[in-house]
């Protein structure tokens, strides 16, 4: 018979039996889901926010699981959001292209963003959403996006934080390495 | 100076003026944005509802831009909504790998739906959300993942058409091909 540990997570009155995923021998981590959920990530957005910056003008965020956070943020402050993408699009024209800095990966990720948003962060007040933070090397390309883009970063902020790479991050929730 | 064409999409009383793309000589799409336009999105949801089966359990989508429509619908109608991904992800067990069959893509694009999702699909009456369907391909291939996961498709929706593949799709609007 196949077992698989979970790993209770709670947030402002919900909470989650999540399953756990081994990213290297010996090391476990819960695997928050926010694709799908929507009365978690509610509950997420519920706790984050009373601590937005009451200047924000603007959400970005990456791809994939972010989105669903980044979403609720924006209709709960009537914000529009920009999603950075992890692949470049078809459609993008001199797109921003940031690596990512990596102590684990070999091979580094790539932001892309397309240029025509860029205007959309000229001179704005950009709160940072991600999902969950660890290392925190794609919230620092996700910054260093928006300024090339000539925005200002208002507000770096994540559902949960997981390790010691988060200084600075305004959080939900932490969780824990097993 | 550079100039950029605009199409005028307007649903539900909102109207958005979008950039045109041109992804082979001489034929131009107007390119639709889902990811961060709250209030876009909110408009087609609200057309796609009404058409939505009585007895639909599940929204079944496909990231990355169909998610904000998806996590709209599911709200609206107060169901949960499961993403495929395009990437396999490290955490996923025995995934569900399907390919899209495509007439012009060369390498084809293949879809990922981790294990631990197919019990959630099983016996359900899913409804497929894609933001724009074009050929239709990655329609039929996100069917073949509920079909293989146990489930059964209620409806198929997207928020608009695009050409002469989406025969039994259920659409908020068309978009031309200038």
């Amino acid at each position: 018979m196949v077992t698989m540990d979970t790993y209770p997570i709670q947030i402002g009155g919900v909470t989650r039996h999540v399953p756990l995923h081994e990213p290297f021998p010996g090391v476990r981590i819960p695997l928050v889901d926010f694709l799908g959920d929507i009365e978690f990530v509610r509950a997420v957005m519920g706790e984050l926010v009373p601590k937005m910056p009451d200047d924000a003008d603007l959400i970005v965020t990456v791809e994939t699981s972010s989105i669903p956070l980044a979403h609720e943020l924006a209709a709960a402050r009537d914000l529009n959001y920009i999603v950075v993408r992890k692949r470049r699009r078809p459609y993008m024209i001199d797109p921003i292209i940031q690596e990512v800095e990596s102590l684990t990966l070999g091979a580094g990720e790539v932001l892309w963003l397309d240029r025509r948003y860029t205007e959309r962060i000229l001179n704005k007040n950009v709160v940072l959403v991600m999902d969950v933070v660890a290392s925190g090397g794609t919230m620092r390309a996700l910054e260093r996006v928006v300024h090339r883009a000539g925005g200002k970063v208002a507000a770096r902020m994540a559902g949960f934080h997981q390790g010691n790479g988060a200084e600075g991050i305004l959080t939900a929730g932490e969780l824990p390495l097993l």
